[in-house]
């Protein structure tokens, strides 16, 4: 009998998630994990929130993608810090994460934001280190969503239905979706944006401030 | 502007596989990437094969599990090589792979097995260098899994429905699973196997021999 047991050679990601969230309360950040399929306007409510968020808050964003650098591109024009992580991987995990932390200046940051690779299964398996999850899903992707990806949706703090200006095109029924996303998860908030709508950003901005004071700064207060 | 990018640390992937399958392809041996669901029954399936073609070839096993070493210790009664990979992880990739291999008395073997971890999506996504894909899928999985897998099914050079003693009990049609993998794949093996019926694993054995035959010493004869 010869039996060799090889372990991955990334250290397990529970820990090294454990490291990750260890060094945003640390430096009071609040890791914002935003997950969604492709092509559900991850990156454009990122910049939505940037231009929001921007005058009061200093922010840094990780882009994950499976390959490429086209979302890092499109934040280049708000001069902040930005890391791309070329996953070549159906998810982020800890320990890739945790390398993009070497290069944020995380001491002079109040939100970092980690788009995660477009997928609604593998995310939800991998604990990135982040404070906060944002699921958003596109009316056009259909109602049943909750029902298909329950793991992804029972972890969500919030759900952001994007899109929502296709809504009249759609037989999108939201009272359903908030009903099948009540049976998984005991407490979370619910938006709906559009890049057309200016003043949709707003509640989901105010529900991260909102966020950001309860959780890093009143919490980690005496760190 | 500031942009870091970061390549994961595993090497692309897609080199890496081509390593493993040129290593593979030196050394003779036709290395078989099992795919399926949890609990499908990849680990009977390879010990049925085992049983049946260790008089005649020499095997070796890599076991991918996203944790844990049963399946290993199950094999370790057959007293041939076998490598466990405690993946962390939804699919095995190249690197973890070729990583194994180092493990592996590769000159002295024909055939590697190597079982995939228990998913049916992202293990299609990711090429370990393997020569042969043969993909499980057990009755009481129903008869619409081609349909939503299709990246899985269209790779597969075969499809085992397992557990196949189990047809009386289950409204599954065979004829629809065959005609539904037809649309998506030119050229599929499919078969019926139950650790119940030991003359069920004869005809996949049969064609695993055809195809080291045919792959292997022929096309590699020169090698």
């Amino acid at each position: 009998m010869r039996i060799k047991v090889l372990k991955n050679v990334l250290e397990k990601n529970d820990n090294q998630a454990q490291i990750n969230r260890d060094l945003f309360k640390k430096n009071r950040v609040l890791a914002v994990n935003i997950m969604g399929s492709p092509g559900c306007g991850k990156t454009t409510l990122i910049e939505a929130l940037i231009n929001v968020l921007i005058p009061s808050y200093r922010i840094g964003v990780i882009e994950g993608d499976y390959a490429g650098t086209v979302d890092a591109e499109r934040l280049s024009r708000y001069h902040i810090p930005v890391v791309q992580l070329d996953t070549s991987s159906c998810h982020l995990n800890a320990h890739f994460v945790g390398s993009a932390l070497d290069h944020l200046p995380l001491r002079d940051l109040d939100f970092v934001f980690i788009e995660n690779v477009g997928n609604l299964i593998c995310p939800a398996e991998f604990d990135i280190g982040d404070l906060l999850k944002l699921v958003l899903y596109s009316i056009p992707e259909g109602d049943d969503k909750p029902l298909k990806y329950p793991l992804m949706f029972s972890q969500a703090d919030a759900v952001v239905l994007t899109k929502s200006d296709l809504k009249p095109h759609f037989d999108f029924d939201v009272k359903k979706v908030r009903e099948s996303i009540a049976r998984l998860n005991r407490e979370f908030e619910i938006f709906e944006f559009s890049k057309k709508s200016h003043s949709s950003i707003k509640p989901i901005a105010n529900f991260l401030e909102s966020r950001f004071r309860a959780t890093v700064l009143k919490s980690y207060g005496d760190l």
